[in-house]
Order: structure tokens, then sequence, then C-alpha cells
């Protein structure tokens, strides 16, 4: 099978490394705007080669955007024009609606297959790509219904062939869930890097005091920006809602520390806990 | 060397594996007001024996407490009464300020080292304790010229067992650095859980798209409450600060968002990104 994909960073050049290695992909063309990322695809022997776009996408059996949401916006209806007529064209944007939006009157629609795979580093481009990332995670398949049945097929396989499994959800579900759960994560985690950087002035005290329990919590702060913010706006209502719970949370505990109110700390921290029944 | 560890759970056990692993203790002695964890403590060979505290203190050269820090104010005027005269008391406090004033006018304050090793995991009790937890770690040394100076080496020497890189501070600073960098992260961990378990209903949604970054920064989560209360408690000052920029950080990134302000989102995550820098 000839798998093309667009966009040479941590989730094209991983998919890449593992295609190859389980020998679901023979071929891989690689397709970036980014001169030094095709290179570095190339060098790493991510892909078999790079072409363009319209040629890469015409070839392929199997042709995956891996490039920020913005661009899967610009890029998805274009790409569906030159597919071929057999083959299937899927994402792995974290949101669906918009995206899916923008091309439910495409007269190719039903080659198109939406999908989240749920797996990540805080790192980017093809330099952080790494074998097994997506094993044992959770893969999003989004609006089933909309694609042909053989396209959902081989979309599922190629997830398959990573470990991972696939679940199903309406566009408008998963942008509320990924929004509740992943997209609260990073800024969470951006906030608090923000808030010691900040307030903190030594960076060698952060550095000693970051086995404190920090380094995890902002680990994802190092996500790159220009792939965050198209998600944030695109996701824009359920996060801002999301962000105002978890505000009047913050102030709710702020508020138990200045007044000593033990019992209302004890009690938030008690129901925070059982995040432990989740998260093992 | 014969070693008194009060408190049993985590880093009490955890120091206990270790300091008779290197053999830096020849005894170790065990002191919990829980029996359960005293039993585990024995069954799990964490300690030599267990004993009533008075006992355990005056027999030992060097007493550590391994106590929440509400419970180190109430019981270190007593151990200090009880050690013998060139034994040394030491604590693991994640706070310092309010616990050095509580001994300040004691007869035999400079037996007493406040020190702070900043390891942990979000896990708690004698079975959480484990090997190798405080290595390559640093551990912070409050007021040491309020101690004596062989006092002071003998802590020293115990950390450095551990592998433990010992930093000197004044009581104060420790306070405020530890409220910027451990004890926010802390508290941004507990509202994410707290958020996600309010506005996510289904528990298997959150497992599933847990590895979209949110169980790294939901584990502090996870920590024990009534550990953690009695921290925020007597750092309430340095807390309640830092709490005020992490909100208003908050506000400005949801009105970004909200606004559709590129630039200023942008801008915000970039200069958080520069938390790169400091912890790779």
């Amino acid at each position: 099978m000839i798998v093309t994909i667009v966009g040479l960073g941590l989730i094209g050049g991983s998919m890449a490394i593992d295609l190859k290695r389980c020998a679901f992909a023979s071929t891989i063309y690689g397709v970036d705007s980014n001169k030094e990322h095709c290179q570095k695809a190339i060098e790493l022997e991510l892909v078999d080669a790079i072409k363009p776009m319209d040629e890469a996408i015409w070839a392929a059996d199997l042709a995956i955007l891996a490039i920020p949401v913005d661009a899967i916006l610009k890029t998805l209806p274009e790409a569906l024009n030159h597919i071929s007529k057999n083959s299937v064209i899927t994402d792995v944007g974290s949101t669906k609606y918009e995206i899916i939006q923008s091309i439910k009157d495409h007269p190719k629609r039903s080659r198109y297959v939406a999908a989240h795979p749920m797996a990540g580093t805080e790192y980017s481009g093809p330099e952080a790509a790494i074998k097994n990332l997506f094993q044992e995670k959770v893969c999003i398949i989004c609006d089933k219904e909309k694609s042909d049945e053989d396209a959902i097929e081989s979309v599922e396989k190629m997830f398959r062939a990573l470990y991972m499994e696939p679940l199903y959800m309406n566009a408008k579900d998963h942008d509320t869930h990924a929004a509740y759960v992943s997209h609260i994560s990073h800024i969470s985690s951006f906030i608090l890097a923000s808030t010691v950087l900040d307030k903190e002035k030594s960076s060698k005290t952060i550095f000693d005091m970051a086995s404190g329990g920090f380094a995890s919590t902002v680990r994802l702060a190092k996500s790159s920006p220009k792939m965050w913010a198209p998600i944030f706006k695109q996701n824009n209502e359920n996060i801002v809602e999301v962000l105002e719970t978890y505000i009047k949370k913050m102030e709710d505990f702020k508020d138990f520390i200045k007044n000593d109110d033990k019992e209302g700390l004890l009690k938030m921290m008690e129901k925070a806990n059982e995040i432990k029944r989740i998260i093992k």
C-alpha cells in the first residue's frame, strides 16, 4: 500500500516509522511545506521520497494529513480534489467539527475519514518522531456514517496496525470531550509555566525545585504554539466554557486557603483525588 | 548509626529503604501513630523495629520527622526534648518558616536541622515507599547557621548517602520558592482533576482520552489531601499571591480565545515555551 503523509512532524513522522516497520506501507511519500523538514525526513529515512502535494495525493492509496488544524482546513478540500477514486484521505487533527463542516458538500466527501489519534509528546518536528508512539492508545473516528465503508475499513486497518483502538463519536461530541480532557490539560500547563516564569526569577531555582512535581505538570507547556493556537480557535466555545469552570474552582481554592477553610480545602482535594479511580 | 524515622509513609519509608541499603543506618527504628502502617513497615522490612516515640528518639543518633507539616509543628518540640545530647533531629516538611519559628527558643534548637528533600510521588503510605526516590534530587537545608556544625554535617552526610545535592536557603526564601514552583504545581493539578471530573461525566471518556497529555498533568492531583492541606495553610500568603497571578493569566488566556486574539495567544504560549530552556 502506498501511503502519503502530509506534514512530517512528530505525528506524521512517528506514523511513518511504524507504518513502514509493520509493513502496512510498502512506500511512503512525504509532503511538507518546510524544506528543512523534508530534508530531515529523508535523512532519518522516515519517508521513501518527497513529492509535491498534488502528485503525492494522487499516487496514494491512503493519504494522511498530519498538519495543524488550520492547515487541514485549507488543505483538505484541495487534497480531496486530487485523491484517486478508490483511495482514502484521513487526518489526525485535535478538532473535528469545523474540519468536517469545511468539506461537507465536497463531491468526494465519502472518501474522507475524520480521525484523531490520541497520542503525542510535547516535542515537534521530524526529529521528534519516535516509534511506538501510538501503541495502546485510542483513535477517535468521527461521523463514521459520512464515509464509505471501505474507507473506514482502510483507516481502521491502519490504526490497528499501529496497535490503536478505534472509538467512534460524532464530531460535536468529540470536540466537547477533547476540550474537557485534553485541551484544558494543555492550557493548565501553559498557564503554570507562564506563572512560574513570571514569579520565580531564578532559573536555577526552578530547575532545582522541579522534582517537586513541577516537571511533569509543566511538560505540555513545551508544546508547539503554532499547532495549539488553531486548535483553541476552532474549539473556542467548548474551551471557554471549561476554562470558566476551571477559574471558578481556582478562585474557590484560593478563598479556602485565604480564609483558612480547612474543611472546604480538604473536601475539594478529596474530590480531586477521585481521579485515581480512573487514571491509575 | 541508629536512625529513627517518625512517619512510615512514602518519604519515611523510601528513606528507610535506601539508608539501610547504603549502610548509612545500621539500625532503623520506626514510629507511626497508624498501627497498620507500623505493621506494614515491619512486613516490608522498612524498619528493624517499631518503638514508642520517646524511646525511639532517645535511642537515635539521627531522628527524621517524615510526617505532615502540621504534625511536625506538634511533634518537633517534644522530640527535641527527648533527643540525646550528641544526636540530631531533622525533618522533611515542604514548609520551613513556621516549623522553625515553633522551636526557635527551644534549648536544644541547635540540634535540629531544617530540611526539605525535593522528591516524592503522588502515592502515600508505606506500600508507596520505593528505592532511589531521592537520587540526583536536591535537598534544601534552611537557616543552617542556627544548627550546630556537626548536626549540619550529619544531615548532609545522610542526604549525600541518598545521592542528593544539598542547597542552602533561609526559611522565608524557601517557602516563597516552594510556593512558586512546587506548591502551585500541585494546586494546578488538583484544579485540573476537579474541573475534568466536574465537566466530563463519562469516566470511560476520561480514561480513553487521558493519553492526550491529561495523565501526566493531573498526576499530582492524586496526592494526599491530609499531607497537602497543612502545607497550603502554613504557606498561605505566598500561595495566595502566586494563585492571584495564575488566575489573572488564565483570565487573559480565556479572553484571547474568546476574542480570537491570535497574537495575544501566540505570545503567551511562546513565553510559556521558555520553560524548555530550564526543564529539558
